[in-house]
This record gives structure tokens, sequence and C-alpha cells, in this order.
């Protein structure tokens, strides 16, 4: 049977993150992004602290967003994170970014669609060299593997 | 004669902007590119702020980055701005991140190339519906479309 | 009987939180203080959304840190916030940021110690101008009055 | 003939900056703090990329801010940062944030008065051990001392 490739994350708009237009600044998206990809392989038994601790970092190479609805201050949102597909050299990743009311839980995944996104993860040595992470690491590159969409 | 359809600002990359991985923190280009379309909009003897004053937003609804090379604390980074398409609806801008020597003003826009990227924005009234910026603020639509790129 | 003055809320050290120093930008704590004091007031059963929707700002006129070890990435950090003294026109909150191991709530309140602060928040109308709470909003402070410490 | 103990470092205020009060965030005046330092610094003929380049860090062990009137979006500011005090284990600066019309620079160091602050910070090798800094990098020491406040 095929693992999940997706999960969820949800967490509330900080009042850092609005600006003067009244709703979040667009940036801010992109770092929703990232703790969604964070939580994405803590799920999966891995951190991407512990990545770094090996020596590899994975830096984003590609990104894109498509804005749909502002989120605001204090909404309740929740990412969720899908793998979209997996090589040696680079991982792919899709995000949507919805919004529920506090409390519903079952809306999390369901929530009205406020943004979209996808981007590119570059597996790197420390000498910001890119490596094949199926050599170097075939532990995490079989993790990798295991979760990514079909 | 067609006027200037780019617009080149440069700064340098602050402490806050990096992250433990000793390169800036990715969503930082993004905020890198309202800055410099922002002084794009100033050289041609208009403000941002002053777009609000009339009761209009100019937010993103689409965003695409390519980093090619990790931007560094303290580097000397100009960003490229260039308007690369206009309706009575939307903008659409480009974006070079670059990077030169202190002090060597010839290389600022001919300096290493860190990222690219692209922004699509929309004009929105005060109750953020859309509009168009042709019958809404005429004069504002013609400053936009003397420096479109042809 | 006096009801509580001290609140706790934990998350963790987001990526973008940190700098090339390999630990949590120093501003970033006062972000931190400002998410505490939202959650303090939200425990409360009132949110700082709605004070806003009431006309009402409490922006921050004092702060005072001290920063004892750092905050790393990944860390699970809990804040605890106590308002320490309220009168009709200002409201004066203490903070203790502490790390504790995930998992590990019975750790949260009494982890390791990072850092402390202060803020001194004053009430103002939608003018800018400082009012008296009692007055304009009599249920909002009979609510701040009922949680300060004695 | 004392050298001077005070620089200037003026900037404009990014949109990212802003919150939905319609004014900056309140952290961002320590981002500000730290940019204004490093300016002080460089004026001196040093950099605190430099710094870190001898293995040395200085962070932050205590700040305190107080907020006078709001900076706004697109507002000129200048920030005027002192050295107060100095010794071999730690430094002290102060810092003013003032608001001038763009382009009178007669005013920059002159204009209304925002908010004031001080930091200390210390000298750390890259273990984050305190260090005396006259016996580990005498010379750093000695320009810090030719510009410290009498």
């Amino acid at each position: 049977m095929q693992a999940a490739a997706s999960s969820s994350h949800s967490f509330r708009v900080r009042y850092q993150e609005t600006d003067q237009m009244g709703v979040v600044y667009y940036a801010n998206y992109l770092n929703w992004f990232e703790i969604a990809r964070t939580e994405w392989i803590r799920e999966r038994g891995l951190t991407y602290k512990k990545i770094e601790e090996y020596g590899l970092f994975l830096p984003v190479t590609d990104a894109s967003l498509k804005y749909i609805q502002p989120a605001r201050y204090d909404d309740c949102i929740t990412v969720i994170t899908t793998m979209e597909s997996l090589s040696p050299i680079r991982v792919k990743y899709s995000y949507e970014v919805r919004r529920h009311e506090q409390g519903d839980h079952a809306a999390e995944t369901a929530g009205e669609l406020l943004a979209t996104g996808q981007t590119t993860l570059v597996w790197l040595n420390k000498h910001w060299s890119p490596i094949r992470v199926d050599k170097t690491a075939p532990e995490l590159y079989g993790l990798f593997q295991k979760y990514c969409k079909p």
C-alpha cells in the first residue's frame, strides 16, 4: 500500500504577518510553505534539523504562488503539503493554504482556499554542492520514496 | 520614443534576512521584489503610497521565483525591475536580483545573477473588488502605459 | 479568589526566525511576546481582534528584554505571560521565554530560561489618541482587572 | 581630539514592516537598531562581517525601547547611533529613531523623534563563550575605544 503523500499543518495568523493593507503580507506564504513541509517531514519520523545534522541542506530552487483570497490576522490556517515528485537530486512539493473556523477540525482540510503553490528543492552538501541523496544518504532517500505521490 | 520599462534599486542584505544556512532566507526575495517595484514607481514620479491614498490597492495574485546563487549577509544587491505587460486590470513585472562589489556602480546592473522572478498584480478598490484602472484613475493608467515594455 | 494573572503558550522556532549566527534573531522575541499576550487574552474569553473591532488599539510604548541563552531552530518554546499591573490608561506584562523537550508538557513552564522581558501598552482609540478604558469600554476593563496580579 | 561617538543612517520604511494598525510593527525597531550599528561600524573602517570572520560574535544581551510616535510606510527614517560605553567584555549603544522629509538632509538628525533605545552587546567566540576582546583582538578593541563617548 502506498503511504500518504500529503499532510496538513494548522496555525494562527500572527499580527506581525499582517501589513497595512489589513491582510497577510505576500512573502509570508513562502514562510508558511516551509513550516508546513518541516511538519510533513516530522510526521514521517524525521526532522529537517536532523537532515542538517547529516551535513545536508535542502534549499529551494524554484517557487511559485497563486494568491486567491487574503488571509487575515488571527485566522485559523491549514497548509496541506503534498510531495509531488522525487528524484535522487530534487524534491517537489505542492501546497494548499486554507482557512477554517476555530475548533472546526473537520473543516481544516476543506476550508476556503486562500492560496496554492509549489516549490522545488535540491539536495546539497555542506559545501553547497549538489549531491545524489540515494548515494549519500540512502536511508533518507528510502524514507522520502515511501511517501511520494504515485 | 519609448520611455524606459526598467529601473534598478540597490541595497545591502540585512542580518535579519539571513538564516542558519548562512544565506538569505528564501521568502525575503519577495520582499525585495516589492521594494524594487516601489522604487520603480517612485522613479516615474508617483509613489505606491499615493496609489493607496487614491483608495486603490495593487496586491500580487501570482508570483514565481528562481533561485540561482544564494545572497549573503552584507552583500550589495541590485534588483532590476521591468514592467513586462499592462492591461486596465493587471500589471506584470519581472525581476533580476544581482550582486556587485561595494562602490562598483558600473557593475550594479551587470553583477552575478542570484535570482529571477515575476509577479502579477491586480488593481483593487478599498472594498477589495477588481476595478478597471483606465476608468477609475485614467491618469494613473496613462503613466503606467508610458513605461510599459513595447 | 484571585483569577490567574499568568498563562503559558508554546510553539516551535521557525527556520525563518534564525539568523546566520545559528540562533533566533533577537527582534523575534518581541514578536513572541506579542503572540503570547494575544493568547493570554484569548484564554480569558476575549480576543485582541475583538478589541480592535471595538475601535481600540493597544500598542506598546515601552519594552525591555534580557537575553540569557539563545533559542535555536526547532526548539520547543514556552512563553509565560503575566499581567503585572493595570490602570485605566495602561497595562504592563512580563514574559519568560523557556525551552523544553518535545512532548515534555510538565517541563513547559519549568524549562531552561532563555529570555525575560516586559512591555507597557497603552489604550488608544482609532484616532490614535489615549483613552481611559474604564470609561470607553468598562466591560473590557472589568475583564482585565479580574486577572491582574494582586 | 575625541573621534565622533555617533553616526546616523537613513532608509525608508518597507511595506513588509507595517502591520494592520497602519504603522511599523514594534519588533522592527530592534532590526533598525542592528542595521544602524552595522553602519556605525562600517563608517569606522570595519565591518561586522569581518568581526564574524575573526571568529567573534557580538550578540545583544539587553535591549530597551521607548516608542514615542509611530513610523509609517515609506517614511524617511534616520537612526542616530551612539556608543555609550565600552569595556573589554561589552559594548553599549543608544539609538534615536527620527523621521524627516524626503530630500531634507539637514533635518535627518533633527527630525521628529519616533523612538529611542539602548542595547548591550557582549563579545563571544565561536563556541559562544565570553571573551576579553582586548586580549583576543586588541586592534579591534583599540578601534572601538577610539570612538567611545568620553
